[in-house]
């Protein structure tokens, strides 16, 4: 597969017995994005390339800046000045009021690709959002079905296996749309810019996600509305705080047929 | 188990036939340390308590503040003004000279605690470190070894299904330390922490981690000057050329008795 996701290279394979030969193995791309604001300094992430836009959408609103993808007016790509930059800068221009009004200072906003880390205090981590009130109701068997289906979805982690995957179904378990991306919430930024840009709304469509359920995931999981999260792993405690506190349904170890609910289990049914 | 790494939890346990009975279940406490520095802001990041000395040292190391363990001068736990922040607020004392010559800017430093979301442009990722120049030979039976060894060592692993880890080993494939964490990079923070305050350098020590090779744990790899590193999984490309660029050998893939070379590979005997 020869995509803008997936690089190859020579490796060393080292078998059972130590006999080591020349190999072609794929590695899934992981290059930075860097992101400007109406002309100042957005963020930079480790992202992988592709959907670039859909990332930035994403991202903006988990972090309150847009609301809507008609807050966004355009992008551009910029001029790369040293070669690593190439294919890596963009643009984004946001309508002025907006920007003027629900842009953090500047030293904040630069800091947080994740929703964590580049964030000063313990009190900046509280999430501001509605509680998720959805009547959504999702069958037992639905929710065993989910990993599965977003597992045989992910075509660069077939070729790679390297990367991760937020999917976002609809409650009979229809996949909707699949995002991959060497960061887990890179992939949940980009899901959530596609709902955005498609008018998918959240309400009424679980998430789905590989790996396992962090902090960061369940905050932009809460903005966004998704009423019921997934994963094949486990969660964090500070995972199903917030999915209590936010009315989100959150299930882990989805595996074998067999799933945990963490939290409003009023959301499945048997 | 009972420890501070570890949260018990009702949950409810759907079965194949979409029975639901309650049940008692562990997760893995994820919880926000904030630290500061000498009385400024440093940083948030969403951490497993425990060893969160060894966590800033590692941290601070990575981001070329400090270049030993003497390089700190003691730590204070700081009284909480809200629930959320007991025993989550830690004071690092440096050397003075060297917090005035080694501290980046303030809005920078606060926004980089996996070492790449606080900044800002593509030109800040640059690593700042020498090429690993290390004679270190590790048998090809020796680094098929170390997932195993690595997963049975993480206690807090076995009752929650949900850490990240990252061990160091010698040459002869012995475990030196193992650190946990929910956060990737924090695992390797608090190992190199470790490796810190117990004087045993990384120049002839292989790290070994569970999950995938990002950018972000290359990075500290790098910069902490392990001339092995190996993972169950997959690396990035980013993760390749990082090695490559560095002098560490990266294998990939440890599995089933197998693995793959991505650079280096002169160190692996067969």
């Amino acid at each position: 597969m020869k995509t803008p996701e997936v690089r190859e290279l020579e490796v060393a394979r080292v078998d059972g017995r130590g006999t080591s030969r020349r190999a072609t193995d794929q590695v899934a791309v992981e290059a930075p994005l860097e992101f400007r604001i109406a002309g100042q300094p957005g963020a930079v992430t480790m992202r992988t390339p592709g959907q670039d836009e859909e990332l930035v959408t994403g991202f903006l609103f988990a972090e309150g800046v847009i609301t809507s993808a008609g807050d966004v007016r355009g992008w551009r790509r910029l001029a790369a000045r040293v070669p690593e930059e190439e294919g890596n800068l963009l643009e984004v221009e946001l309508r002025s009021p907006l920007v003027r009004k629900r842009m953090p200072e500047r030293s904040l906003f630069a800091s947080s690709s994740c929703g964590v880390c580049g964030k000063v205090s313990i009190a900046s981590l509280h999430v501001h959002a509605p509680v998720v009130a959805s009547d959504l109701r999702v069958g037992h068997a639905i929710v065993t079905a989910l990993p599965g289906r977003l597992r045989g979805a992910q075509t660069v982690f077939a070729a790679t296996g390297g990367l991760h995957a937020a999917g976002a179904f609809s409650a009979a378990g229809e996949l909707l749309a699949l995002r991959e991306d060497v960061g887990r919430h890179n992939a949940v930024d980009k899901l959530v810019g596609w709902t955005l840009a498609a008018g998918v709304p959240r309400s009424h469509a679980i998430l789905c996600v590989s790996g396992r359920l962090s902090f960061e995931i369940l905050q932009k999981a809460v903005v966004a509305g998704f009423p019921v999260v997934a994963a094949v792993s486990a969660p964090s405690s500070a995972a199903v705080d917030l999915a209590e506190r936010f009315g989100v349904t959150l299930c882990g170890f989805v595996r074998d047929g067999r799933f945990n609910v963490y939290s409003h289990a009023e959301r499945v049914d048997s």
